[in-house]
């Protein structure tokens, strides 16, 4: 099986096209890799793009991406509305197929060494990579911001970075660095108004509150409709088709329907073919068996 | 979308491994296709594999590999359990993602006239790209194999080629060449022993009696359980998920129970994205959205 894995930079430019295009460029000019979805926002001043390939090629892409913003944005003069500490803000490595978390905590390491030696930024490792407990959740590790982390990073030892020095880059900040697993956005739409009855399933099947592992879920009013829309945090646990079964069997008991469903943005293919796997009883299934596959490895 | 078909060239010779060898790696010399699961069989005495790529990558593919082997192959020589009328002897093309049965046809055509012209070999088209009734079936266009059409194509009006001149290559014989549509091989396994019960079910279900169109199904006896084992000529129309829930509803009738299903081979992204588009309600459910699809755009 091809290695492959995720990444979306985060950087804190949203406003200067010119800018954002350069930093998105330099991680196209890696051979290898497919950098796609390119995002800015005006009022978060901020913009993400998506690369997928091997793990070392991602690696070099992300960090030639990183090298640009680097040289081009000033965290000094940057306003805008979303939490940062740096240029390059956040990266997330994301295991996609053939390559397990471990390996993705390997190779974040490997970056956040990298830009501290080559690039003298200070890098916090969160998620799967976090080395203390209060540097999994990104909002900790971004608490204060910029602006605050300046002062902090010098004199709290708490804030001490796992790579680089105990002071920000002059320009640049810091940068949050590590591996998660892939989230799948799911929705599911209810032919009812009653959106209390979309908070009630989303209640019932929310990890936190004693459901199904990994889920995330709320009840919305969407379009009049009411959803439970959910974030599936590890597919491997709970996939998008086990929380259509389990919100079909509290439909039932809240005596309506769903009209429809919709997996949002991507998804691996590994996700996709697990649900047929399942949900068909074909336990032999595998992705090696798409024939469209045979041509990306 | 990318443009994207399937190729699967049949040729007379299962035996000697250097000839099969050659024509196998003439293929693969063509850039920007995939060339892949080799078969031979020595009985039949007949080898085939799978060419995937873009429909003009694909044709030059192909014809390469028919080059070869009407260069090794002498029909004159050549025994086999297996029917057939030429050193290459058959070959189809699949529309896979991107493009129409219209242009699967229309390149099937181009590679005959040039087969014709270039190989002096006679062409015959079937399938989707036949010009007549009695050569849709592969069957009949092998009717009376390479010996007896070396007689008939000289004397009998209706066996004219439909491209080349009205006599077979003097030892490479004539080709069937066509486009048809992706064949899906689909099991459903159930946990009664009771074959009569599958038996009963395939006629239920195949479009031949009454069932589900673009369907062929048989029951048959695997490993002592109760099997429908089916052919889905046209996933377009009828998907393995439709015939698995067809299938549901009879065993609640006969009181017995899916015990496991079978994807046989491989199969298109398509019928897979199709399948949980329609299973979970995910109308806007694209391909597009699988990540890996990416890499191979």
């Amino acid at each position: 099986m091809q290695k492959l894995i995720e990444c979306v930079p985060n950087f804190s430019e949203g406003r200067n096209k010119k800018v954002i295009d350069k930093i998105f460029s330099a991680a196209k000019k890696v051979k290898g890799v497919k950098v796609f979805e390119l995002e800015f926002d005006k009022s978060h001043n901020r913009c993400l793009f998506t690369i997928v390939g091997s793990p070392e090629n991602v690696l070099a892409s992300v960090f030639e991406s990183m090298r640009v913003a680097t040289k081009l944005i000033d965290m000094n003069s940057h306003l805008g509305e979303h939490p940062r500490i740096g240029a390059t803000d956040v990266i997330p490595f994301v295991p996609i197929s053939g390559v397990s978390m471990k390996e993705c905590v390997d190779l974040s390491k490997k970056l956040g060494k990298k830009v501290a030696r080559e690039l003298k930024i200070p890098v916090y490792l969160y998620e799967d990579s976090a080395t203390r407990k209060d540097r999994v959740n990104l909002a900790d590790v971004r608490k204060g911001e910029y602006e605050g982390l300046k002062r902090e990073i010098k004199v709290n030892p708490d804030r001490k970075p796992d790579y680089g020095a105990s002071s920000l880059h002059p320009t640049a900040g810091a940068v949050v660095i590590g591996a998660r697993k892939y989230l799948v956005a799911y929705n599911v739409n209810l032919d009812t108004k009653d959106i209390s009855i979309a908070k009630k399933i989303a209640g019932k099947i929310r990890e936190k509150d004693g459901g199904l592992k990994a889920v995330k879920a709320l009840g919305f009013n969407v379009g009049g409709y009411a959803q439970v829309s959910m974030n599936l945090v590890d597919f491997e646990k709970t996939n998008f088709d086990d929380t259509f079964r389990e919100i079909e069997k509290w439909t039932k008991k809240f005596n309506v329907k769903i009209k429809s469903s919709e997996i949002y943005g991507m998804i691996p293919l590994e996700a996709v073919v697990r649900a047929i796997r399942y949900t068909f009883k074909a336990n032999s299934f595998k992705s090696d068996q798409i024939l469209e596959k045979k041509l990306f490895e």
